[in-house]
Parts: C-alpha cells; sequence; structure tokens
C-alpha cells in the first residue's frame, strides 16, 4: 500500500484528536434505513480501527430523522465505560432524558449561528435557540455528562450568505460559557476558504477562545474542506471532525460531497507527521465495507485510491 | 450561485496564473476517441472563460497516443498569434518538427525525476532523457519558441517509493539550464502532502530558482491537491497547472482521480482574493459540456456544486 513521504512541519502541532462523525453526521440523510446491526459493526470497525471518538447517533425525534429511530437500541449495545466515548446528538430536554436513560456519557447540542437556519433545523429562532439548549447543558452537565457545541452555518448560509464573524464568535462563547467543553465550528455547506478560517480562529483568540477549546467541522461541499483543515492546523487547532468515507452530505444541496473523509485528512497528517493514532488501511476497508452496505462508492480520494486499481 | 466569502490574506501573491491543462492531460489518457470539432470548442470555451495559456495538444507519435492523433489539425484550427498562448506537448524533435510546422509559439517537454518513469514513459533513462531533450529545446527556443519543462514523478515513483528533494531539484536545473523559460513540479501520482511541498520550494530557491520560474502540478489521488496547491500559494508560487472539471487520470492508476479541478482551485483564489481572471460559472458550464461529450459527471466538487442539487 502506498503511503505519503513523511515531512514533518515543526511548526505544526505534534497531535491531533480526529472525531469521527460518520455514524450520525454521515449516515443521518441516507434515505434507506441502515439495519441497526450495520451501524453497530460500523461504529465498532471504527473504534478499532482507532478513531479516539466516535459520534454513534443522534436522539432526535424519529419524525425528523427516521435514519436515527434505533438510536436508544444502539447505544444499548456500545462499550460506553471502555475507552472510546460514544457522544450521541440531543436536540432538546427529551432528547437530552433519553440519552441519560440510555447511560451515555457524551452528548452534542447543534446550535446555528444564522437566524434562517435556526428557524429551518431548529424550528426556533437563533435568540431562542440558546434559551433551549441552556437547561440542555446544564443538567447533562450536572449529570456528570460531558457536552459539546455544534455551531452550524459559521461561513456561510444558503439564504443568508455570508455569516460575519463576530456573530460566529458571540454565538459560540454563548455555548462554551453555558458549559460545553468544546465548540465545533462548523462550515455546513462548505463554502468556507484558508484565509476564512484563519480569521475566524483569529477573532476567537482575541476574544479569549483559544484553540484548546475549538474543533473544525469542514464539509467538502466545493472541495476546500482539506485545504481548509491545513489552514486550521496551522492556526494551532487539534480537534478535527471527519467521516469515514466521506460520507454524509447536507439536506439543503442534494448534490454536495459530504464531510471532510478522515481517510483524505489522515493521508495529510501522516504526510505532515502529526499523530493520530488511526490506522488507515483498516479504516478505509471499514469505509469500503460500509460503502457496499449503501450501495455506493465513498467519495474518498483515498478510499478509492488504496482499494481499487 | 453561490460565491465565497472574500477574505483577503495580505502575505499572499496578489495574482496567479492558471495554466490550463485539461485539453491536453485531461483528454490524453481517454479510450473513446473524441472528436476534434469536440476539441477545438473545448480549447476554445476555456479561452472564453478567461485561462490565460491553453496547453492544446501532444505532437506525440499517433502510436503511443491515438487520441491526439488529430494534434496538427487542432492546431492548425486555433489563434496561435492572439493573446492566448496554445502549448503543445513535444516529446522528441520529431515532435517538435511537426510542431513548428503547424506554427506553435508554444512547446512544453515532459521529463521524468526517476529512473523507473524515464524508462516506462520515456522509452530512456533518467540520465539520456536530457541529451534527448536538449536538442528539442535549443532548437525551440532558436525557433523564437517559448519552452516549458515539466517534471514528472517529483513526490513519489509508483516503483520507487518517495523521491529525494536534491534528484528533484537537480533535475529541474537542468531543464531550466538548457532554456525552458519555466518548470512545472508535478506530483504525478498525487501522494505529496503540503510540507513536502514546502521542502521541495524550499530546496529549489536555495538552489537558486525562484517561485518566478516555478509552476506546480497536482493530481487529486489521495484529495491532497488543493492543499498542495494552498502550502505552494504560501511559498509565493503564482503558476498552477489544473484541468477544467478535474479531468484526467494518472495511467499507472486506474481508479485515480485526476488532476487539480480548475474551479476548485478558481474557488480558493476567490476566497483568499487572489486574482485569476477565469469566469467561473462559463468555466463550470465548459466543464459540465465536456462531462457530457465524455459521457460521465465531472469529479470536481465545484462543478456539481454549481451545477446540480
Amino acid at each position: 500500500m502506498s503511503l505519503p513521504a513523511v515531512h514533518r512541519d515543526p511548526t505544526l502541532p505534534e497531535r491531533v484528536t480526529i472525531y469521527e462523525v460518520g455514524a450520525r453526521d454521515g449516515l443521518q440523510n441516507e434515505s434507506a434505513l441502515v439495519p441497526l446491526e450495520t451501524k453497530l459493526e460500523f461504529v465498532q470497525r471504527l473504534t478499532a480501527a482507532g478513531l479516539p471518538i466516535v459520534e454513534a447517533t443522534s436522539f432526535v425525534h424519529p419524525k425528523w430523522v427516521p435514519q436515527l429511530a434505533d438510536a436508544a437500541d444502539l447505544v444499548s449495545r456500545l462499550d460506553l465505560r471502555g475507552a472510546t466515548p460514544y457522544p450521541v446528538l440531543v436536540p432538546n430536554e427529551r432528547g437530552l432524558d433519553r440519552a441519560l436513560e440510555a447511560g451515555v456519557t457524551h452528548v452534542a447540542v447543534f446550535a446555528s449561528a444564522t437566524e434562517t437556519f435556526a428557524a429551518k433545523n431548529l424550528n426556533s429562532t437563533y435568540e431562542t435557540q440558546f434559551a433551549m439548549f441552556e437547561p440542555v447543558v446544564r443538567r447533562a452537565v450536572d449529570a456528570g455528562v460531558q457536552v459539546r457545541a455544534y455551531l452550524s452555518m459559521c461561513f456561510g448560509d444558503p439564504w443568508e450568505g455570508e455569516v460575519a464573524v463576530d456573530r460566529v464568535v458571540t454565538a459560540g462563547k454563548r455555548l462554551l460559557e453555558m458549559g460545553a467543553y468544546e465548540l465545533s465550528l462548523g462550515d455546513t455547506i462548505g463554502v468556507g476558504t484558508a484565509h476564512h478560517v484563519e480569521v475566524l480562529l483569529d477573532a476567537y483568540a482575541e476574544a479569549g477562545v483559544g484553540t484548546d477549546r475549538l474543533a473544525m467541522h469542514f464539509h467538502d461541499t466545493y472541495g476546500q474542506a482539506l485545504a481548509n483543515a491545513y489552514a486550521a492546523l496551522r492556526r494551532g487547532v487539534t480537534t478535527f471532525d471527519a467521516s469515514a468515507g466521506g460520507l454524509g452530505g447536507c439536506p439543503y444541496a442534494k448534490s454536495a460531497t459530504g464531510n471532510l473523509a478522515t481517510e483524505d485528512l489522515v493521508w495529510m497528517l501522516d504526510g505532515l507527521g502529526v499523530a493520530h493514532g488511526v490506522d488507515l488501511p483498516a479504516l478505509a476497508e471499514t469505509s469500503v465495507w460500509m460503502a457496499q452496505q449503501l450501495g455506493r462508492p465513498s467519495p474518498s480520494a483515498v478510499v478509492r485510491a488504496l482499494t481499487t486499481g
């Protein structure tokens, strides 16, 4: 198997954490129901491939995301006290109740930096979403559960266009101040470019939020995901969301390719000499297997290159 | 149409030249013959979209690349004295003779940084290729024709693995010293990563070859092309090879995706506030049209995102 030559850049972080979102963000928009056993095997294979944290599912109401209606069943089959955390998304207090009943140790909330997406995705407003999430975060923290906050539409919004950096910083700080241990900044529609990433990170730094509390979540809609991850890595970010095989896509842009593919990120990190702990061949095999389950090839360049031709 | 928000990075070059290779590098591996009229329309639409230099074809022997057997006919239909140069590849003196007869103003030679690829692609050795190209470059320059030199396998080679940076610098300098005005450094199999790019550019700088004489030619086989282009841009490179719609692929890795897609590069440059002169919608329309001629969708993320869903 080909591997990149290692040229270690001493100015980059020595190690990063890859936060694997394939089982949740990757599968949530699949229209054909994926069997519970397949999801379980997917999560377990991702764990075995060395992903240090694997978001497993969402306790969203089944009416909204039928694909994840089996969230409680899936979580009941996972080893919630092992070395690998399995966060679950919780949209509201009812979702948190279900997650706590299931015994999870990590949850995530999903907020919007824009008014329009708050309305469309959360049936809320920009302002009222904070009131909605505040008791979720507080109760989770009180229960000893770690809370991650996603902030979506941090670079652009399909209805509002560019999203102002100061708005993104203000919204993100509010989520951290509620008690989230980490804030994942999402380029939900993939429009951002490298210096926009730097400008946003610099604005957070100026507002007192360092890269130790930030993760970056890129989508590859316009092919920018890996270049943007590289820019963020150069600014000191050490947590990156990625999806095995590049699974997933934005429901508001059908043609869009999905999340940054974990394999493509791993290839870059390997070349840069940045440690991550992931077994690339095992991961790529997992993505090929999952692509077979879904009936279409993986969009990840690395997966294609390593497993065909 | 969506466009990226502009965040100008003042440390980057203000303007770059995109050297469009779709009509040559993109088409040369197509097995089904593309009609001459289609190639002509492709080149003319690329020109109309603002690409400042459009490599048109190769005067390789038709036995080796039947797809480009119509090189002389194609060139005879182009405006060779207009504002847009139409370079052609010339593999040897016989190819140069044909190109000069056709009245071209720009030619390109294609050398290898490795022994094995010199044998397989050029039926030569690493050393004898220079003797082969020397009269080609000299005679072209004497005829008032500009010569570009490609150097392939600058990052890795499928048979030899990593390629040493000093070997790449030595080979490239020899090509420039022959009289080439520009050296295009190719990651032919797409294995390179961002700091490897920086290390190579730094080695050239140390050897007295600045970015004013260098171009970068990336393939997206492992998803690294745009991140690598960004790293090169940060080091001051101002000429980038790219292929409309991401056309093309390496014949030695069938599954590989092709060249860096011009549209994905343009999207990044637009976001970074780096001028390039290309009309993105016109270019994306051209790539969609060309994809229809070839009977399969464009691999470019930007083309897909702008033209569907």
